[in-house]
């Protein structure tokens, strides 16, 4: 008996690992694909259900929100209004808050619950930091990503028009700080220095140095490992120098996908609301039984 | 205005770093220290209240109980029966899940929380694990300690007849394996062969490779820093070689005092029962108001 059955919104890489997470989660059913365009068999995934409406897939418990971030808000909206749980992992910072208390009001009104920025960062890594601020008091907790594929920045550049495949690396520059380097290929007619100008004014991109490269090829380059480091130098109850390192080498859309697959999970034993994953009980986001995992990591 | 007043139980390494974190906890208030043996002021700690009844302290929300893991099941029965919520860093890693049980329903019959095993091995060290099973369904964890100074190890040998001053050493062997260097300082006629004989067959050295060493003076070898590296290598929704990695260089007493405190708080926000830290939310470990938190670490 599986704790309940998830769609996965949307089909782009995140979706693709989402469906081999859920192909793996012992206590997780795979519903099927949402599609907004193209509906039909995605013939790499034989057996899995591809639709346009979600009411074709049968009852649905949670939605697996992988479309890009900017699209999250209005398909939760949608989800939450039919009374199903959503999972996203909504990767815009500073508006983070405020889609919180928005969606934290639809699923209360609707009994049902939303879990948002449910990836690596925002996401575990949140964990990570508040975890670091539970050990010390006091001290700097810098964040120091790459060098990797950002998939978020990525989308935002596919965006724009002209652009018809495109790769955002973001490359650590120490003490939290970051440059970007990104790769475009243009549709045939497109005008790089446009393209060029829309990058650089787009929020993803405006707070760091950003190179942009026009290439022939986008495919050749593609590697979708990243990476992070949390460090934090701090306090505890008055001992100095207490020195906190996390550092993860990953596999990005792979590794999102299946902290969306455990956030679902979360979200069938969480009381009405929306949550971030500081929110939540580490072991509400494992399989099976409670006990056996505080016997096990404990 | 305080979340709650909190007593410390014990004064030993631990319980004096956690009244410096009691002191600097912006939501806390420090009732005094409760000590079983030898009441009275201690004279390092002036305007602290150093009692042998917690009833002297006045009302008591949270007892912090500081004292050898040993203790700690008669300790959180009596406070627990008086209806006063109770944080431990019970760290005999095997039986915390029957001390959990009985805690638990000791707890609910009094309307009041235990926080147990809140250190940072177990406790922030078992998050970490969580986190990782989280991020990587499957795979091998590995915990390697130190080196460094355990307090659990040195109080077991403390504890034995004719120890007068001990220093336990943890040694990291590889892949979760460990050694341990155990420095006595006896007591006038004490028998070196019996107090050797004790510890390798105490069940905190049982299961390691031991050596004890005999010195004049433990205090001059002694160095309250420690450490761990918790490292991980798994599997994401089917993409291999995820590479995670936690490790940090820490005063060992002052972290255990400072995550006691953090369970202190989460003890007065949490309804009735017991819990390990991988059963609490992050945010609720953290002082003051959670949208602030959310807005700065997500």
């Amino acid at each position: 008996m599986a704790l309940g059955r998830v769609a996965v919104v949307g089909l782009g890489n995140v979706g693709r690992y989402a469906v081999e997470a859920l192909r793996q989660a012992p206590d997780l059913e795979l519903a099927g694909v949402v599609r907004r365009a193209a509906a039909g068999a995605a013939p790499d995934l034989p057996g899995v259900k591809v639709v346009q409406d979600p009411a074709e897939l049968g009852p649905v418990d949670v939605a697996l929100l992988t479309v890009p971030s900017r699209q999250v808000p209005e398909h939760a909206r949608h989800y939450l209004g039919l009374g199903i749980r959503t999972v996203d992992s909504y990767d815009i910072h500073g508006e983070i808050p405020a889609l919180r208390r928005e969606l934290d009001r639809l699923a209360r009104d609707r009994g049902t619950v939303a879990v948002l920025a449910a990836g690596w960062d925002p996401g575990t890594d949140s964990v990570i930091r508040a975890l670091f601020e539970v050990m010390t008091s006091r001290g700097i907790t810098y964040t120091n990503f790459g060098p990797g594929m950002s998939m978020g920045h990525t989308a935002a550049v596919k965006a724009i028009p002209g652009v018809r495949k495109a790769l955002s690396l973001t490359l650590p520059a120490g003490q939290g700080r970051h440059r970007r380097a990104v790769y475009v290929e243009l549709e045939p007619g497109a005008d790089f220095d446009r393209v060029e100008s829309a990058i650089q004014t787009d929020p993803y991109f405006v707070h760091d140095e950003t190179r942009v490269y026009r290439v022939e090829n986008v495919d050749d380059l593609t590697d979708m490992g990243h990476g992070v480091v949390v460090e934090r130098k701090g306090v505890s109850a008055g001992a100095h120098n207490q020195l906190l390192r996390f550092e993860m080498r990953i596999h990005n859309p792979a590794l999102t996908a299946q902290v969306m697959v455990a956030a679902a999970r979360a979200a069938l034993r969480l009381d009405p609301g929306a949550y971030t994953l500081v929110e939540i009980s580490p072991v509400d986001l494992l399989p099976g039984d409670r006990d056996r995992w505080i016997a096990r990591l404990v």
